[in-house]
């Protein structure tokens, strides 16, 4: 047997180091030290975002000896993204070096993939008390030798007596606990029943209070609605980051992921199971007393608890709650992230024509999916319409209900991915379309995510081309402060959709995208290498990364490409209902939260619409799972919508691609917008 | 932290050894280094037959320095069992000695704990077929653009359209591995389905024949049948002790166990699971070709695989099963071994008024219980009737149907406790007895399990009673073979009753069961020690033990006990159902197969019935779990007959106690026994 050969790596600036087999690649590395290095194509060596910077030397501190010839050859797809300069000064593409020997990396920030901030609070929907697991309370008596009936018969006799419920069967792991809790409660218990078929758990004595969680899982971001499900109370939202980005950015990235990487299915799913374990012990945190400060006693650590919350109130009843008090769950995704984390195979999901292993929605055993709430708690995964529209969409559905309306609505969630439903009593269409990451920052030079320091809102001086902006995590805008207090990074997706409504507005760029060659400011330019133009939103020095930070003409198109997808898809959807004109247009996700309708009209995002009848409807997906958790009969009602949206899969329409090529346009049709009026200058109106 | 101190003990002859904590008794050493040592009263110090010996001296060999002071205080419990002589040469009870120090300990033939010779083969009784799992075979199209359904509904929907199954569920494991299997068999697959109403399985392409296994859990023995659920042919049936013996022979032992011991219960059902697993392994190894023989080729170890059976048969057709072929599973076994197997708290099933934990036959995932058979198959634990009547007696009631019958039946299960069942289609009343073990040959002096060198079959001269018998594991009797080819050990279960009817019909003993005053050979003699009488069935010659196999006065009141409960048992059923004359008696378990009918008549085992009518009927319980295999209906006649016998419980009949005294005489009542004149000397019969 070889013996397997290691070489010692360190990652700066966060010092985490290790020893990792020798041959893997340098992003492998990162992750199997808990480094987060973006990867937004999966590392398929085509983003250029896992930027890093190999240092040279002996370092005597950790013992190693760091050298460029350690990261293995430099391959030709590098050039694309490091030039000459940057080469010498050791930087490669994380995907494409490798540990070769012992390495000191050093992460630029640009390249770290930083915690998101997200916006997904819980909106205030209607929904019926109906949960799928309901608690009942019931008093038996002791077994006697006239009657010495077994404790479950015992149970269940009540249960049908003074409940009605008949052919209960019990959750194994429950019948184990059932004889001593049964004798704890002195013969009087509460029950878990799950639909009105199982047992799921048995409690002494008599409980009221019982919790559930709805779990949206995002492509980028996984949110999670921690719920009373007795009063329906919402106690708390969390959410985090998908651990799966560093796979990939979009689903098509990780599915390449599982196709390319042996294991990698097993590996993404179970960081994102890893991941909803943690946010829910995050959540159930959140229920308990602060620890206040931490004393030594006895050579151990003990937390001390007070009764008291961050900001002093006294007195405050804490509910202490455990993961184990979760007794039910319902989870919503795109179908990618729904099969991901099934551990059900993507592959065919991911080539025409797309279909999904499993529609209907479906009951798991928590402890079958190593997701750690009460032993005996089913996860009810909703269902798939289609490949690319997923329970995701669904939960928009069951939560909006545009089948119970006479009005026609258009129902857009753009997350990675747009989903669109066009419809209403009398029928429901779905599509998606492929409008990329741009949309929420990714795939541009200075895309990020929407952590602090991305810029979210920006104006644009018509006259004198100046920039004012903000960023995440500062209040003042960029006209009120120093530059160097700014410490912007990049541009986020809710200003994305902003940069170019003012670029456009502003007469930076025509309606074709195109800069415009009448320019007023140095902020346009020409890049020194490629020549091509450029404008520059802020000035290296109001950065943390040291450089200006830029739209260029292919982030433009990138933008365009994206919105023209979106934009095309409202469109032929429009025309396969043999409708003219839509009564309302509801904005799902993160966008539909942070998008400004009249830029989003400016942008000529989707058709055509009465401005205050665009509403944004938040996190849809996830109420719509919250929904489902509250009320079992929007389970049915998700089967039942999911099989009868009519799924339209637009790119084989005939005249797709030039729907597409004209809707790219800013805006599509000049005629529609007879309202941008007054808001664009004519000459930009009217320009090619 | 202290170190835990740890001995090195050495266990002779099997020669086993290894490290344990100080201060645990020779008894728990032996079971974590996987030595059998016999102990029937579960570690009470009360049946002596843990009998080990101390080695003194340093064993260079081993590189240990044993010495009986390293075994711990000598305890007043030894002193009934160890005689000064014996204690002088090393001799403790493995129960009360602990391991202080090195120790080399050897383990007597007499106290092992031997492999069992089991007798439960299947019997030929008529089961319509209706598994609960059935195999369909189903062909579904390709996904289209204009059909890109999802991969399960795709199966669903022709599940549905062929063959009727609607509203089908799927096991998680299954759904994961659906898309691969679909596309491997060309969308040609076999779906298994559970109760029409789960989908537990998919194979790629047409699969005929599917198995399962029916499972009798013995306080004793555990046998398990190998059956084709296509065809419900019995490929084999396997058999071996109960792994649980260790911690007791009988259920009140193993429930004391638990009780006693923190972690007892699980440990003792990890040990029948284990066992199941292993049986499981050994059943399907069946079905392969056996190895020949295995040759070193590159310094690993092969093993050939020839296509010939033991017996040179070629050109066998070999199955070549495994595990996880097995995709159904029934088990039976009495209340106590169904609660260990299923970690349900056994506690208040040893204690009046015995309510078990539950009735109803329960279906729990196979990967639940840790049994290690097909993924996502079920199994299903056939329900029990009451505390001290469990699933087994359900089995043998499903097995011989006397609620389709018009005669009065007794149906008796004797096995370490009795089970009757008296009544025909219009009534039904059980009940248990505590025959306790000593009708399987535990509890006396010489009593064994039924394993080789063990008596089976006797005779005594009633002029010279001089004795003949004959042993397990050879076929010639004594009188044929040398004294020293014997190699006895002592007295199985179906030897004892053969013994007691000898000695009563030779005139050894009277019918109030004291030996005879008076006697005609010197085989009759007193015990050295207390002075009581006893009678020699081999001489130390013959033996492998060394010492004469004796039957003492105390053996034969074991066995009255053990007769005149069941006796009495009988008695008073018959008494409470209102009946005087038995139309049929049927005798379940091994103890039925060997039982003589004529000596257990003569033995006055149970009320008088003609002797053609009386029949022994083998494992039906172990029947019953196959007949619930093959038949799902038999799993709902189960849950319907559990509920609808009487229970009785015969203890709190006000004159329990003198009928119990009555029938402990040998034969009960002279005048029921007219049948006997001629059998047994009238002298004999008259006396007192």
């Amino acid at each position: 047997m070889d013996e397997v050969e290691k070489s010692k790596i360190i990652f700066q600036p966060s010092g985490r180091r290790g020893e990792v087999k020798k041959g893997v690649t340098i992003i492998e590395a990162s992750r199997q030290l808990g480094v987060d290095i973006e990867s937004l194509c999966g590392e398929k060596k085509v983003c250029g975002k896992c930027k890093i910077r190999i240092e040279e030397g002996f370092f005597e501190k950790y013992g190693i000896q760091s050298s460029k010839d350690h990261a293995g050859e430099w391959l030709i797809e590098e050039e694309k993204f490091i030039n000459r300069e940057q080469r010498e000064a050791g930087y490669r593409l994380g995907c494409c070096a490798n540990v070769e020997g012992d390495l000191l990396v050093f992460v630029p920030e640009e390249s770290r993939a930083g915690k998101q901030v997200v916006s997904k609070a819980a909106r205030d929907i209607h929904i019926d008390w109906n949960p799928a697991v309901k608690y009942y309370y019931v008093e038996v008596t002791k077994p006697t030798f006239e009657e010495p009936t077994a404790d479950l018969e015992r149970i269940l006799e009540e249960l049908n007596r003074k409940y009605g419920l008949k052919n209960l069967d019990i959750d194994y792991l429950i019948l184990k606990k059932l004889p001593n809790r049964l004798r704890e409660g002195k013969w009087k218990v509460t029950v878990a029943v799950w639909m009105d078929r199982e047992v799921i758990g048995v409690l002494p004595g008599q409980v009221e209070n019982y919790y559930g969680m709805a779990i949206d899982v995002g492509t980028t971001t996984v949110a999670a609605y921690f719920c009373n499900l007795a009063t329906m109370e919402v106690l708390d939202t969390v959410s985090m980051m998908n651990p799966q980005c560093k796979y990939g950015e979009d689903v098509m990235s990780r599915i390449t992921y599982h196709m390319m990487h042996e294991g990698g299915l097993d590996r993404m799913s179970n960081d994102i199971i890893e991941g909803l374990n943690s946010l829910i012990t995050q959540a159930c945190e959140g229920t308990h007393p602060p620890q206040k400060k931490k004393k030594k006693k006895g050579g151990k650590e003990e937390a001390i608890e007070v009764n008291e919350t961050p900001d002093g109130e006294k007195g405050k009843q804490y509910l202490c709650l455990n993961p184990s008090d979760i007794i039910d769950m319902t989870i919503v995704g795109n179908t990618a992230m729904h099969h991901i984390l099934l551990k059900l195979n993507p592959e065919y999901v991911g080539v025409a024509p797309f279909p999904p292993v499993v529609h209907k929605g479906v009951d798991i055993k928590a402890r079958d999916l190593g997701i750690h709430i009460h032993d005996s708690a089913y996860v009810h995964v909703l269902p798939n319409e289609a490949g690319f529209v997923g329970a995701d969409n669904v939960g928009v559905l069951i939560a909006e209900e545009p089948y119970k309306k006479d009005e026609m609505q258009l129902i857009i969630d753009i997350g990675t991915n747009g989903e669109l439903v066009l419809g209403n009593k009398e029928k429901l269409i779905s599509s998606s379309c492929a409008t990329g990451p741009a949309l929420e920052g990714a795939q541009l030079a200075f895309g990020m995510r929407a952590a602090p320091g991305a810029i979210e809102r920006i104006q644009i001086d018509p006259d004198t081309n100046e920039v004012d902006y903000k960023v995440i995590g500062r209040d003042a805008w960029r006209s009120y402060s120093k530059p160097e207090e700014m410490q912007t990074k990049g541009i986020c997706g809710s200003g994305i959709l902003d940069v170019l409504a003012e670029l456009y507005r502003s007469g930076v760029i025509l309606k074709s995208g195109r800069f415009n060659p009448k320019q007023k400011s140095n902020r346009s330019r020409r890049n020194s290498e490629n020549s091509q133009p450029e404008f520059v939103i802020a000035w290296a020095e109001e950065t943390s990364i040291g450089k200006d930070i830029l739209i260029t003409q292919k982030d433009i198109r990138q933008i365009q490409l994206a919105k023209g997808a979106l934009y095309c898809g409202c469109k032929l959807m429009m025309r396969r209902m043999g409708i003219e004109k839509l009564d309302k247009v509801k904005i799902a996700g993160a966008f539909g939260t942070h998008v400004d309708r009249e830029k989003a009209l400016i942008m000529g995002l989707f058709p055509d619409c009465e401005i205050d009848k665009i509403i944004s409807v938040g996190n849809a997906a996830g109420d719509g799972a919250r929904a489902a958790l509250l009320n079992r009969e929007k389970r049915e009602e998700a089967n039942w919508v999911s099989s009868n949206v009519e799924y339209i899969e637009l790119t084989v329409e005939k005249d797709f691609q030039q729907q597409f090529m004209e809707a790219m346009q800013i805006p599509h049709m000049k005629d529609q917008f007879s309202h941008l009026k007054g808001i664009v200058p004519d000459e930009i109106l009217d320009q090619k």
